[in-house]
């Protein structure tokens, strides 16, 4: 048979992926697994949104606009002007979830070869958009003693190559929860400038940012109009990861005439989800605030149960619903299988994501571990005990 | 503002969209516009995808199993079945629309700078998928004169080279409605084999065979089962192109598990479309066969009021909804945009598609044009007028 591509052998795989036939197993003993390892929120997606699909009157499911419903992009419009984003509906392409809208705008800024700086940890699936689009991921190492912090500019100078073509953030970020300030955006900006680079920024966790701290988007930095590319999406807004509607953004005419040429090729993008939410902009107020309320007590808790533990530290985040923790452990990979494979507390156990898999500097991160906190706090303390009674008896453990 | 790629540079816009701005003036102005230029079908999605839909309870819009839920995978092998394939759920991944498996079937197969072979004329959005994956087409050219027949494979044989990794087929065809019988198959397995090549199908007209011609897969051909691919949809089937359903299938483990890998990154299909999707493998027989019957009378009808014009050349075709007619004219993009820009009867006049777009080689279909017969007889009747009424007048007419 023929080989399969480059591309295809060296996909990465989601370290995360890894552990899940440890976790059937381990379900199949009997034993109750905590899931802090996904971003699923356990949230109810609007009223708004559900009503409107069930009551559709769709009698041929047409495609749509290859940039999405007019009247979806138009009413977006003002949902962005809320957050001080003056947009313009052709300065939107509504894409397959915001995976699609990260591909797009890879094929559409860079050329095989190309080098993209991405402050580590991230999102481990920037990984396989790069791969595919064969852009090589440079990446500019925060820490979690500064709480994730924007790496300092001279790092990111250091790693800037003639072949650098763009930066990328997450803004409040996965996995690290890390809120960037207006100092450092106006830093970030003003390298982007300097070096005339594209700057692209995934903000799908805007609506959480806890603490009264400000977001502030790549789309208020005034200056580099052209560099920006907002990359959205309503899975975690909505708690509607499955409706697959994300969108790609952008001031730069040439990017959109050319973003809009990937977007008509696969044709349009999901019918049903665009009726969802348009209709979620709607959405009232107060569902955002006790979505928030929620989020706000379930980090407080889970943060402080981590700091109490012994040998554990993780700093508090201030935004998506995320956060890192360092343990007293050897090896968070074999940490992580072994609370499936081996261990269990009252018949639980706790699923987590080793932050291995969010690093792209080999080594970094072993001892770390993503906590997506996305459950009732009732399950986050029995989780929060799997996890002490855990590190107490786990064979590598370094306290 | 740091440049565009190369491939954003090059990537080809459909020869349609250069129309829409004159679709658009003509509207302006009053004219009436029969739309034989597009894939949308008028047909109503069936009510039990409809109805599954606005009856569906989901609470939380949560990411489905990246390779779509496993029920619509199962239920999906009964599917296949019935027109003999038999396949396993894990050898089905179901897609963002035919388009999102072309592509995830490019970058699993073909490295940057690899050659696919594929008949022309063809799908358009072939070149916007390949340009992406960065893999060069080679067309083989099939001709009017023998209503699209597959090449001679010495055709084909003639332009494989060092770096031809795999051929792909559309059977029934667009943009020619011609559907291959079991001996063209049965050559192109052979070539396959020789020269252990890919071969990737899109099959989505297949409840678009007419004349009781039999539908032959790529997935009946025996003895290359770990080269084939088969690119499906559910969007012509159910005329549910907003669904944005598809599928890549293959019985190839190696393909699959790094088909997979792409997939995951992506994280899932649109689960309302999945919904839908699974819950019209309901669909009654008598469903198709009215869709049958209606589509076998419109390209009668189309047929025959094309060859009947001084002049035009139009072979029937036996599959999907497409044709492609052979007109007495100088240029059909220049055609096509006069019909919109100056032309009109009564009033009306017909958006047609140049063949142009589906030919890879320059020149090639410059005298053709495709026409969707996607319209109501009434409405075609006035189309076929509105075109005999046109050719009389054209100023670059050629005979």
């Amino acid at each position: 048979m023929p080989q399969i591509s480059n591309k295809a052998v060296h996909m990465p795989a989601s370290p995360i992926r890894k552990l899940v036939p440890f976790a059937d197993a381990a379900k199949k003993r009997g034993t109750k697994i905590y899931h802090l390892n996904i971003g699923q929120p356990d949230i109810a997606t609007p009223d708004s949104f559900l009503k409107a699909i069930t009551s559709n009157d769709l009698k041929v499911v047409e495609y749509s606009h290859s940039a999405g419903n007019e009247s979806y992009r138009k009413k977006l419009c003002n949902y962005y002007k809320e957050y001080n984003i003056n947009l313009d509906p052709n300065e939107i392409i509504i894409t397959c979830g915001g995976s699609e809208a990260i591909s797009i705008a890879m094929l559409t800024c860079f050329n095989p070869g190309d080098e993209i700086i991405i402050p580590e940890p991230f999102y481990a699936n920037y990984n396989g958009f790069s791969n595919s689009a064969d852009v090589v991921v440079k990446p500019v190492r925060s820490f979690i003693e500064s709480g994730f912090a924007l790496p300092a500019i001279s790092e990111f100078e250091k790693a800037i190559t003639p072949k650098t073509k763009g930066i990328m953030i997450c803004n409040p970020g996965n996995p690290t929860g890390y809120l960037y300030t207006k100092s450092e955006l106006e830093a970030l900006r003003d390298l982007v400038k300097k070096h005339d680079l594209f700057l692209l920024s995934d903000e799908v966790y805007r609506e959480f940012c806890y603490d009264g701290k400000d977001y502030v988007s790549v789309m208020h930095l005034s200056g580099i109009e052209n560099n920006v590319i907002l990359l959205d999406s309503i899975s975690k807004r909505y708690s509607a990861c499955g409706a697959r509607i994300g969108a790609l953004i952008s001031k730069n005419k040439i990017i959109m005439a050319a973003a809009l040429k990937f977007a008509q090729a696969r044709l349009s993008p999901p019918s049903y989800g665009q009726i969802g939410a348009e209709a979620a902009l709607d959405t009232p107020k107060s569902y955002f605030e006790g979505v928030k309320k929620e989020y706000v007590a379930r980090r407080d808790f889970v943060i402080e149960a981590l700091n109490k533990m012994k040998g554990v530290f993780c700093p508090k985040p201030s935004g998506a619903f995320y956060c890192i923790a360092k343990l007293p452990i050897d090896n968070a990979d074999k940490f992580c299988q072994w609370l499936l494979e081996e261990f269990n507390f009252n018949s639980q156990t706790v699923m987590l994501a080793p932050a291995t898999g969010f690093y792209s500097t080999p080594g970094a991160g072993s001892d770390e571990v993503r906590i997506a906190y996305v459950l009732k706090i009732e399950d986050l303390k029995g989780a929060m005990t799997c996890l002490e009674e855990a590190l107490k008896v786990y064979p590598g453990k370094t306290v």
